[in-house]
């Protein structure tokens, strides 16, 4: 299915190269305000950025229907994404060539008459209404006192080196200040020109949480972030805190004790990235999203082709994003928004 | 809710310290074989092992119910494994001073009356009904050509450095090779007897899912998979294939060209750890689960009181794992299996 | 939440008043064909007739997405109807005035800022998304051999005496004959002259399931029919078989003795409706619908004031239907299809 | 799935002639009380009883664990209640030769190798732990102000004539009066006599939801309670307030009109049984239930030998109830407080 969240739900449609793509929201809280220009500049973010993304331009107006004059009445609000610039002139050749990396292979075997343009219903054009809905779950949190903010850590080679990040400008890569910026783009830049792509690690940070938000075994925060997060096109790791170095380490040393500063309890470092049994322990939520190079390069690739079942090779035109992480950043804040209103539902957050 | 699983689903009941604690298992295909044999074998591999796990010992018998002389009826099947070995003394302490690493304190904030004892419906002892389920799982797998195993690719600082792994012997601590076992079991011999604890990872392998198999968004194979990984306690981290090291690479490395032999469809390498776009590309599926250090440590440690509201120190007496990762290679196998049973469920692999 | 249907599911969005109504199908067999022409021909079906239906007129056309040229490719099929002909000046006095028999009362209470105009999202204009996915299961159980027909079984105090019903022609009231149309026909117009309503009773019959299709306990056939037809508005109760008749025999009386016919097992008489256990017992599963009477009448009624709790008077203008069972035949057909869809494929049948 | 809820679920397990049936209840409000006294006293009220009943006896002991000394701690609730009067002797024959009016032919049908004792996972005996469940939702919904009675309009021939029901005494039929109770005690010994059974109707009553209390469309109140009482085996109607006598009836007469009384809207009469648009108007909830004639008579009956595929006939001996109406009420009790509790927990009623 493509619903995400249970009291919450995101309910996704439409493909890369039909008529739009779009989603109905189920569950708001009555009176939610659907704030038209909050959910035009988070788009604003997602567009790609001159340069360092794809030329394919889409205006990405969002249409809301089900709400009366911006607030919500207790039924489902859609919101219905028109597709524009659609010419996938370069798509029919893998429809018998799969590309490496790409959902290619295994969507044609798995669906009769897959319509290939533009990756189809598995397309990252489905990630624009993630973002508009994220809009609005990131606006209803707020207003809880719950933030959440994504950046680059690293893009390609290039990674940011700061331990006790507290705040994030918005760059055009999403690094966090103008000179991590410039050497990301560069890094995007070199691979770009030689008909490469690269990867990069996303970072997000949840503040607000009170000590006990989450659910434990299917549904602790943990599972149910990851499985958002892995839902993004690309991701192809997540760890929370110290994540995989925990590994390595001693309990005397991975444990973070608690103690009290202004009559509250807080812990003394955050190596479990703020979860403990499913659950915030009050500290930060903080995790890391390994995502892997664009899979669309120019340079010429191996594969087969599955008429004749022969090796043979490709080369993919086409407009594509040299690396996907600057837009994937408002793509994790937005699964995340919708995990943790969905979860803020149940716990009664919204009752209040 | 304690239930994984759409198609095929395992609800979980019970605590660590209540009478029993087991499963429903429901949408078995109609006249699967229940085996007492294969399901106590697997138990036996996730009993704790002389020396490096918790001196806590349960026989671990699973009683069934709802199916007839070994074979499924179409209705659900219960299995009930009693708690023998239960004696919750050295957990009264933590009701005001909540374990650091532990579920303890979120626990406590959310939960009024929350039976602390062995983490009550929080403990690893649910995993037992957990590995029951999962033997099940694993015999219909079998039985369609899809296997799942899991073993210890690190634990503390020693770490399984074949990187070709095909296959792997039944050791203690679920290293692959008893010269592998022999330094595992050093490292957590020696955390032990300083009264500290260490972490480690799981590496677990799914062969034989024919192209295809898996879902897209939400219902990913790698997003199912992740979040009832995370449901694991101890967890920290996950990653397919390559993982984080593909954020540091270009497509023209990362990416996994196909090519023929025999007649079928392969990929040169696996980088990707058989997934793409939330689907099997046919190569075996490979992930690393990353566990923190068991949190309970007998050092002392810092940590609040929260009737008075200041800081103060506490030491765990109890009997606890000082690893986790021998027994928790089960637990991976174990809800690796329920997931992908789960999926080749809808897949309809079971109906031919 | 909006949604019916586990395996196959029809998502619904929008509102009566607002810019469209529309749903999302998800999980359609691979390959199944989309009818443009058989999905406008059930909504004509659905349009008030002249005379005995509300003077609202709608084009109805349904805008599809997701398919390939009229072909499913795996993902969501979406459609989405668009509203014309709105205009909800009569509604606004309703909003302190709620009208009886409606559901304005409990909606104003439970839903701030509810949209009163065309009843909102509670309008039976969503109703017609539900016929457009009706007609698409339809047509994937007629080629399983499986055929849904409903009938005015009465209206108002006019009832066909037919215990036998082998098939029904398509009249405007949906009654079985062109001389019960005209009866039927006479009893609304009668009614609509006065001011007022009539209700009636629709009869569904569904033939070719094989014996054992359905579910047992909560996923009972009889269980789901009569959850999704509760969802239509204006029922008031359903029977199977000779339903409350039963109450009053004996076990030697309602007991449908099995015989062998043509070498295959058929019950002697259908009192059972063809359910028993929640599963087919291979005879045609039929079963009865109360639809009360319209509640929009033009004569005055006795109501409330919200704004002063003093009691008060209304006269309902307006444009409504002065009996919804002509066009609430379509519905039960549309919901019973989408239910059985359902449970066909979680049976496999359209693995075959 | 053998689950009831949403928001608070109720699961059972379990099957007629094994070792136990019970349930897994999740959801419940944290600090629930589980009285044991509340739930044997209810689990008294569905045994059968001297004379009118089966005589097969069980003592109907319900274990629980996942409390605290009676008070739940936030994780799932099981309750668990031993078979012990298991004679399957005389059920042997039936694999063959199916019993009229039961779920044997589509069971056998459906399900390779099906326990046909006792019905297995579809018989009457897992109404036992719904009934116990029931209890809790009873108890907890009674702390809000919601209270849930049911009652025997009907048994056999006899009717219950009075209108206004306020109250009902706990007779052994279920009657609601002593002389009610004597008339129908003798219908069912009649037929009892004659080796026959009949049927009857169950009334049930739900006081105190508040106006708006409820869902729509798919989740609307009538919608979750018709799906649940069609659950529980022989039901085959269900009417909410003058049900299929509304279809006679006209918009005028059949509205129910709204007053103020102690400056509290009510309607003036309650033809709807306390819902429009599936949600509470805030007048008592009320529907009939229609239950078959038990299916188990001891008079000769025509069936099927499914081996030769001939005509063939039985006597069922066996222990069975004449009538289940009896026994049915607590039932009908027990299901409508889980679909009202869950409901409730979603409308935030157990948030105060």
């Amino acid at each position: 299915m493509y619903r995400l969240g249970r009291n919450i739900s995101v309910h996704l449609f439409g493909s890369s190269h039909g008529p739009c793509v779009g989603c109905i929201i189920e569950g708001l809280p009555k009176g939610t305000v659907i704030s038209a220009d909050r959910i035009a500049s988070e788009m604003e973010l997602r567009k790609p950025k001159e340069g360092i993304g794809t030329p394919r331009k889409e205006k990405d107006i969002v249409e809301i229907t089900g709400d009366i004059n911006g607030k919500t009445i207790g039924g489902p609000v859609t919101m219905i994404i028109r597709n524009e610039n659609t010419h996938g002139r370069s798509y029919s050749q893998f429809k018998d060539k799969p590309r490496p990396g790409h959902a290619d292979l295994p969507a044609l075997m798995r669906f009769r008459n897959f319509d290939i343009r533009g990756g189809g219903p598995f397309s990252g054009r489905l990630t624009a209404p993630l973002v508009a809905a994220g809009a609005v779950m990131k606006d209803i949190l707020r207003s809880k006192g719950i933030e959440i903010n994504a950046f680059a850590r690293s893009i390609g080679g290039v990674e940011d080196p700061e331990k006790n990040v507290s705040d994030a400008q918005l760059t055009d890569t999403r690094a966090r200040t103008p000179a991590l910026d410039e050497k990301m783009k560069k890094e995007i830049l070199k691979a770009s020109e030689d008909g490469d792509s690269v990867g990069g690690v996303v970072e997000c940070i949840v503040t607000g949480l009170p000590i006990g938000f989450g659910g434990i075994w299917f549904e602790g925060l943990d599972s149910e972030i990851a499985s958002a997060i892995f839902s993004i096109p690309a991701v192809k790791g997540i760890e929370f805190g110290k994540g995989f170095e925990l590994s390595k380490m001693k309990g005397s040393e991975s444990n973070d004790p608690y103690t009290i500063v202004n009559n509250k309890i807080v812990a003394e470092k955050n190596d479990m990235g703020g979860i403990v049994g499913g659950m915030s322990n009050g500290m930060p939520v903080v995790f890391k999203v390994a995502f892997k190079p664009t899979p669309s390069i120019t340079k010429e690739q191996s594969t087969v082709d599955l008429k004749t079942m022969t090796q043979t090779s490709i080369k993919i035109e086409g407009r594509h994003d040299p690396c996907i992480v600057p837009r994937a950043v408002s793509v994790v804040e937005a699964v995340t928004a919708i995990v943790i209103a969905d979860q803020a539902k149940e716990a009664g957050l919204f009752d209040q």
